[in-house]
């Protein structure tokens, strides 16, 4: 390879000269995720009946070199995040990706979340709590605080913020002084209102109200971050840049623009339970195809 | 981080104790292909009449760490290889990896593919033939060969052939003397007989014919086998052990058994050329969930 060195210079430039450029995550190359990400807990430690276990494990999204300013929890997969095998790529994702701009972090964060699968009914406490289970994540927790530079940590919902208290309860964590916020899950408001508009409208100003605490407390402890601004609050409702596109570079290589430009390209669909169950079905979004 | 090396070490431990170990693939962090991926040609060089660009590039399956003994270079990606973002992982890599595996190679081989986008109809020669288009094919052969082990190169099927030769045309390619062979593609006795019993059961007997000529001119220059094996031909027809299941170690992250066991799991379905042109439609096997 040192043999002919002027052969590889060439090479970058010519790429960079004739295609555009995609960034992408080169995923889980370094330790400890190369490891973790090999041996993880399956349907003994997430029940068939508590998980869709049937679709694999999701990891993470984002910055696993050490460079992360805020860790994010959030609570599981859905369907999206299954074909993208990336936490949070949908409008939960960019939601957050909203709540962090307000903090000057567009580049420097790490989503993981509090399940490896996607939920199916409802969590057990038991498999909640399970050692196993509990374990492994804080494991992850264990390999992103190490020696990090993490200055805040955000839970998304209650079962997140659960996870985070069982990681500060560890030596590590009882170790660690890193500020954190747990607040109300970014999709709150949809699945609490049942496609009522008015109740919507409710959950939304009272999930921004609890958002706009959470950026009061964070927003001076997050010292280096990736862009400096004022804090501005949020308002009663969205606004105009409150939701902000997942970074293309977030994405393993290769995935078209509208996998990270939208979502609803990706539903379950089937005739009982059990088809539903076992489907993922994608479509290409309309006018994407010239 | 080395603060504190005695964590590390509990951590491999634990994890390799307590959960099953599932090899991955890690992808593209080395250069050149770090490179390459971030920057590939689009839809200026693979045309939407003739390339389902709309689902992304699907770049190589296998070692890209400069291991490879053999290099298979395969013809464009089916629905099962835009979900996994893999080359060759269905009944075509099964039988590829067959022939590689009576070559003593299970391990040190990658697959890339003469198109990086599904054909959609037929390739015009004006495109098949495109600088950029062969470009950017070249600078990956170049990547996969420069200072490289390969000691053999397969192409499957008419246009692998050609894309090879428009390597070897290259100054890079006339300098090298690895040695070659052009098979006919593994699912051409599916595509040439239509269904018909008979039809395939002839093409079957030719192509493994033809694969039995490649095996013996490739056996004697595969140098440094993965496994010292005798060299056993086709039969007739396919025996037992012919086809090869596709390692999991082949696939990225996380994704679940069925994915790599099986095929069958992706389908496109819609009730006109363009409704199914914009669907894969994903079923998990039956019996996967107990």
């Amino acid at each position: 390879m040192g043999a002919c060195p002027q052969s590889k210079q060439p090479l970058k430039l010519r790429v960079t000269q004739e295609h555009m450029q995609h960034p992408f995550d080169p995923g889980y190359f370094e330790e400890p995720f190369r490891t973790l990400v090999r041996g993880y807990p399956e349907a003994d430690v997430y029940p068939y009946n508590q998980f869709r276990v049937e679709w694999g494990p999701i990891f993470h999204r984002g910055r696993l070199d050490g460079s992360a300013r805020v860790l994010i929890i959030g609570q599981d997969p859905a369907q999206h995040e299954t074909i993208v095998r990336r936490c949070l790529v949908g409008e939960a994702g960019r939601r957050v990706q909203g709540l962090l701009a307000k903090l000057g972090i567009t580049e420097s964060y790490v989503f993981i979340n509090t399940y490896l699968y996607s939920v199916y009914g409802s969590v057990k406490a038991a498999t909640r709590k399970s050692p196993l289970l509990v374990g492994y994540r804080n494991q992850w927790i264990d390999g992103i605080m190490d020696g990090s530079k993490v200055e805040a940590v955000i839970t998304l919902g209650t079962a997140a913020a659960e996870a985070w208290e069982l990681w500060k309860a560890t030596p590590k964590g009882q170790a660690s002084n890193v500020a954190d916020a747990a607040v109300i899950h970014p999709t709150q408001p949809e699945s609490s209102s049942n496609n009522d508009k008015t109740k919507k409208a409710l959950a939304t100003k009272k999930m921004l109200a609890n958002w706009n605490i959470a950026l009061q407390a964070l927003s001076p402890v997050i010292a280096h971050p990736d862009v400096a601004i004022p804090l501005k609050l949020y308002g009663e409702t969205w606004a105009d840049g409150d939701r902000v596109a997942v970074p293309e570079g977030d994405f393993p290589a290769g995935l078209p623009t509208w996998m990270h430009e939208q979502d609803g390209w990706a539903t379950r669909k089937g005739g009982n339970p059990l088809a539903k169950r076992r489907n993922i079905t994608i479509n290409v979004p309309k006018g994407t195809i010239p």
